[in-house]
């Protein structure tokens, strides 16, 4: 019971969602038990919904729930869904029983039958097609930006599925994988920016589709490859079909999943998530040399770029940090005046490894500031001579507008000060940021194969002007 | 602590909503409060989900559980819910979470803006409408013909708003009493037949709308008086103003709503519920006069046609069963050995009352005539020397296809078997109905005024044949 | 669904707890089950927590929770309860999560080996008892009297159990009906007073302890005859014995059990609790005649009474108060200015029955007379033309020692104010109470034998000046 | 949100309770919310139950639930408790509502007045203790040892309160660290060989009492020093006092502290937790050099050993392991189909670090050795090519009868296994365990200052011979 690791500071940017599906050849394998475990492989993906629908051929049954995955699912909803495939979701929302209208996967009717759906990412053009579809007869009842996929959808539902789903697609600008299923199939499609990732597996007996292969892991699924941008996968009883259903657009996945989002053991674009960070921080040190004794990470995300790091460094890597993984999220606040006493409840520092010591510390982003500097002030309570904060990613300036909850860009310390100035503001004695050209290095991709909008401000797609401030759908119905 | 009341037999038959709806004039109105107590006075017409939506002119907020309307609203949530003009509704719907997406009121986007809906009744063409509706692209996340409704408005949308309300009316056939809500106006309307109730109210400071009266009285409001068949009622900023949006049908309000549904207490068609009850036992003394020592009735739904009865027949009226309140619904049912004994948790017979007594029981209606027969068998345990059952209405032998929940028609004893024989079943010493004839004089109004399709298997609309059966829409997505 | 009935007014004094004990001879018996059966029979004693106790003859255990007896057992919770007998209670007591170590039965070890103790009544002693307990090392965890007995127990628990159990009642002054188990034998001893019920009865293959006969009813068992005052009932495999375990002291049977407090369908010291309150009706209308026109009971503890005093009085009687059954204790109170206009939510009368008539209402008490005043008010606004208060018991003066609940004698409004007064307040025609002496004549019993302290200040034991104002114990820890 | 670590494997020895205690001299300190931080410092060591009694100096109220500290308390549970001191628990119990009754503090009253008591540690010699304390009257609500604590004080309680701790401690045989309060005093009192932690620490305007110094971090307090074996500490508002209760025996503080359960941030016996684990690192390394490539540790526990362990070994430390915190306890478990085809939910490798490399394990301790050979399994699935197993401490081959929760002798592999036998068995290519001679060096304290009982089966107590199994207690009422 040592590191008691929890995300150590406020999470200030987080995922928005995670998806699954399965499609079962073998009528022995039970979807839904396996969704559930697939959907425990992708919960750091989201935390506050969780779903499951399922298809036997002639009904789909579908159950979510508010909070995790774990709690979201009694033994019993999980014997109620039988049938031989499965769509899974997990995600973030904001609080209170009426949120749970905005789980997914969502299940509808519509003149093609029912279909089930489960999205990761974000359109950017969402307003204006619900004003289009509006004015066809179209009715919406949540604020999610699925439900006017769904919509669209039902839309050209004249045509034969596959050719309604890519009139539907061609419509949506923003990033998004969406994994699907009818009465009897199995879809997944990935943008044509392939902004948000989404693999392909082999399971004995089945195949999988997920956010990430930490899920296929959960199941003893292998990876098969990543599902290619533009690309739709369709399973049914004949077994599984590629096309490309959208021609093809200038790559852009997400930098952020690599650096920060996914799961360390998860593999993207044939990369190691935990060797692309190690690389991240063997960069850094390579960059940015620093005299010090000691590289402490930040629990958790710190830990494979600190090994990278160290290792690059040739300094000693030891736990300055530890994180009470007890305290949660939903937690009673410490009154200011704690506060002023430098008093934090998900971190604590290990005096006698910090004590006269200059140490590094190793983390992954910037984002307010605040939390950095309380951090360390802390090492510096617990007695650290030097504070040389590393951190491995490029100063985070903007919005995200492909599905990553981000605060507002003026809150955003990077925006608008230098790097003098955040240091300062952090008070480390020195900081450094990793420069954006070693970002194709340490990732194994080229820089404009890569989503670095919130480094840059410069999206994969137009961003039109409505969403440039907050999304009008969130304001409500 | 005397008579604790509960309906003592399985609630065979049930209603399926109730709706309400409050305009403030005066801003001090808090009208999600008075929407709660309004509810409270619908309880008895569905227990299982409540919701309450409100607008405060530039947004509509809802709040909808599952439960009780006691327990589905906590002090915050209706603190939450700030405004002018507040729709509610208490809905029956089938067991566990999902059932949460049928609760109501549905509150939606479209391109007119945002509506909130709330409907008691039944479409028997919802079916038909739900296939056009989704070959004109709509979609249908929930198994409730609201979702048709709602869907069929935004169909006409291009229309100004009541003119698209009637051209939607125009294709509903069934039964529909509706509350309605714009961000700024609050709607009434009740189908052309008339089938099921819905009132008009005055409260100082702001009109009600009320599927009955009993939920004016909740809130001290007057009732001015019912909607008429095919009437809409508009309440706004101007004021009221009402207009014949639909033209007339044959008049035909629910029977049963007199002899069972509604609260003793409420007025409909300028009628006291209990007078007309009181009416239906007299009614039943004069055609059916039993030589007996004493009149008791079957709690809670039989008291008022046993005062009538009594009174008519010049016999005591005694209270010789009790009704345990305290059994609910979600309780675990006794082991079939101790039904054997004659157990019965929900009623309890006063054998002081009944041994060697010639009894009559007064009820409402045998469904299946199981419980009935257990009933008897109960007071011949306890000694009744003779049992002589009374019921209040005709033989009910048809399905209801305009909103309430009856048991399929094969288990309909009445639908199959003679009066000689339904006495033999339930082993009674005498089997009385009330005549069909008696209902116009007992009710005051004339016969084909009234719905009887669940006596006569005559309706006021076209029952499409795929209805004749189970409705498709409750097979589910 | 005609009569919601439930307490109309707001209960203003309740039993406080339900003892049940059932020892089964036939192992088929599920005695987990039937306990549950009967403290649902047992409900209105006690609404707040219950729990059941179960001895295999090795091991008890124990199952308790808040809330009513349907929600604080699952089907789980009964089947791990397993043996050849059982103790059940439910129980009033304060709310909050603290409250549950006041829940009943209480298990414990002492040098005689394991105890489960269900008590229904109250001490007067406690105090005193517990210093001297205290003194000789005894350690309280709750705030209940029941824990005294227990230790009072142990103290002798030198001596052989039934001889310990005497040398301790000795001790104890004031009410208890106590149900005892040990590993292998179950216990009824009734206080000297007989001042709560206590009944025994025979089931097939077992027997059977309990407050009142109406759970007997509740599992089919059949009553024998009630335990007598100082009477200790002991079951085990040898069967049943009974020994006169304390000397003979004046009979005091609580008179509001027959008039509130017990369920209509008892049967208590040989009388029909029904029919004695149909008697109490008829004694008043003797005593009172009112000229009237109709008689309306209270509901619903008033029925049984207006049934005796309308055939009396040869007075129609009629329902022209419904209330409303699922507003529920832990409810959302209606704000003042509603109060004002008059809007209650448990009750609601029936104009068409009460407009322009002379009615007499019919109630068992009149507490502090605030109820009885607003209930006055909404007849008169329904259209009484005169209303005539019947109360069926003599003035409520003085408070309970032996385990009601009653308000303090200050709030009392017949202790402080004659009748004159009250009828003035309460705003009636006229008010008339029934005579002390015709008590007796209705209940069967002479009045000495009746505890009568509520009525006249006298009590059959001395009150300990300490009591004379609220239990030291109820102060807490 | 990179290491989600969690107790990767089930746990499998697990610490039992911890105590907290605060004394405010200045009035503004919230100690109720105080502790509750606190008690989210020593979550680790418990967290099925959590409690909190506050004084104001007339009256003791307290608060317990089951779950974690996060959980057990809402905001208004915390604002209810008002006072000036306070005492706090964290407890692991059997599951089930009942457990409830053994959560601590206990709260009761004796002839002294109120007392709330916190313990942790465990008695042997309880069920002696039980039998003279049933025998001299004593009664027992539940089936912990503090409520023997509880009586024991109550039995000597003409004595003064001090003395009459010292002669009840004198009985005690066993471990306890206490924390006690009554309406005026905090007391915390250590067992004379110091065998669980405690520790006492200063915050402006308070004192503070707790199991390990993590908790005084958690509130800002800074630690004093260690509360002395037999020491008793008293606070009230006369200040601080410290008297040696009882007289010094052989000082034996549990290994197993600074091994796993001790929280690597806390300080004891003034040395760093994680310093000394580094420490066992570094002793494995040197006494027992094994040729590898890297070395990984398990997570959370393996940390700080893997650190000092790769440092000594000039070997590099990575993360090949990552645990999924998301799992929790509570959680529906793979099918066994799914076990054998290695799928751990808790634990995933990776495969990028693993993959032809001769990897060095740092784990704590083998219990059972299946989840040791489950990881093992899991390592190699992954491509490691050579598995060393080094574990920080001696074969576990002996129960623990101090407060610790271990399965049963049997099932301790190390105790009727060579080590070459349980390499087999685990399938490592070496085994190496750190020897008993290491453990002073690498804690700082000589071996008879240490409790080894887990370790060698020498016990600082006898051990009655009633306990050698399982304890009578537990074994329930």
């Amino acid at each position: 019971m040592f590191l008691e690791m929890e995300a150590a500071l406020e999470e200030e940017i987080r995922e928005e969602c995670g998806v699954f599906g399965i499609f079962a050849e073998d009528p022995g394998l039970e979807v839904a038990y396996l969704t559930f475990l697939g959907l425990l492989g992708l919960q750091h993906r989201g935390q506050e919904s969780a779903g499951i629908a399922v298809t036997d051929g002639t009904r789909v049954a579908c159950h979510k729930n508010l909070g995790l995955v774990r709690s979201a699912f009694r033994p019993e909803d999980l014997k109620g869904l039988t049938g031989f495939a499965a769509v899974g979701h997990v995600r973030y929302s904001t609080t209170g029983t009426t949120s749970l209208a905005n789980a997914q996967p969502l299940v509808a009717r519509f003149s093609r039958g029912t279909i089930a759906l489960a999205h990761n990412g974000n359109l950017v053009n969402a307003d204006a097609l619900l004003v289009d579809l509006e004015m066809a007869g179209s009715v919406f009842q949540s604020t999610s930006d699925t439900e006017v996929i769904l919509n669209l959808l039902a839309h050209f539902s004249r045509e034969p599925f596959p050719e309604a789903l890519r009139r539907a697609a061609e419509r949506l600008v923003g990033s998004y994988s969406l994994v699907m299923m009818t009465r009897d199939t199995l879809y997944g499609l990935r943008d044509p920016h392939g902004n948000r990732p989404l693999c392909l597996g082999r399971l004995e007996g089945g195949y999988v589709l997920a956010s990430e292969s930490s899920a296929l892991s959960s199941i003893g699924a292998k990876l098969i490859r990543d599902v290619a941008p533009g690309e739709l996968i369709t399973v049914d009883r004949e077994g599984l079909h590629s096309e490309i259903l959208l021609p093809p657009a200038r790559r852009a996945i997400c930098a952020m999943e690599f650096i920060y989002f996914a799961r360390p053991d998860s593999v993207i674009e044939g990369r190691s998530v935990h060797e692309v960070r190690k690389e991240l921080g063997r960069e850094l040190a390579r960059v940015h040399p620093v005299e010090a004794d000691l590289v402490v990470p930040v629990p958790d995300s710190g830990y494979s770029m600190a090994v990278g790091f160290a290792a690059e460094a040739g300094l000693p890597l030891d736990i300055g940090l530890i994180a009470n993984r007890y305290v949660g999220r939903t937690f009673i606040q410490p009154q200011q005046e704690l506060r002023k006493q430098g008093v934090t409840i998900k971190l604590s520092p290990i005096e006698a490894v910090l004590r006269g010591k200059r140490v590094v510390i190793i983390d992954d982003s910037i984002v307010r500031g605040t939390t950095t500097s309380i951090l360390i002030r802390l090492l510096r309570d617990a007695g650290a001579r030097e504070v040389h904060m590393c951190v491995s990613s490029p100063p985070y300036t903007n919005p995200c507008y492909y599905g990553i909850d981000v605060p507002a860009k003026r809150e955003l310390i990077a925006s608008s000060h230098t790097v003098e100035e955040i240091r300062r503001f952090i008070n480390a004695d020195t900081l450094h940021y990793l420069p954006m050209e070693s970002l194709p290095r340490a990732i194994g991709l080229p820089l404009d194969h890569l989503c670095l909008g919130c480094f840059n401000g410069e999206y994969p797609t137009e961003i039109p002007r409505e969403n440039v401030g907050k999304n009008r759908l969130e304001k409500g119905v």
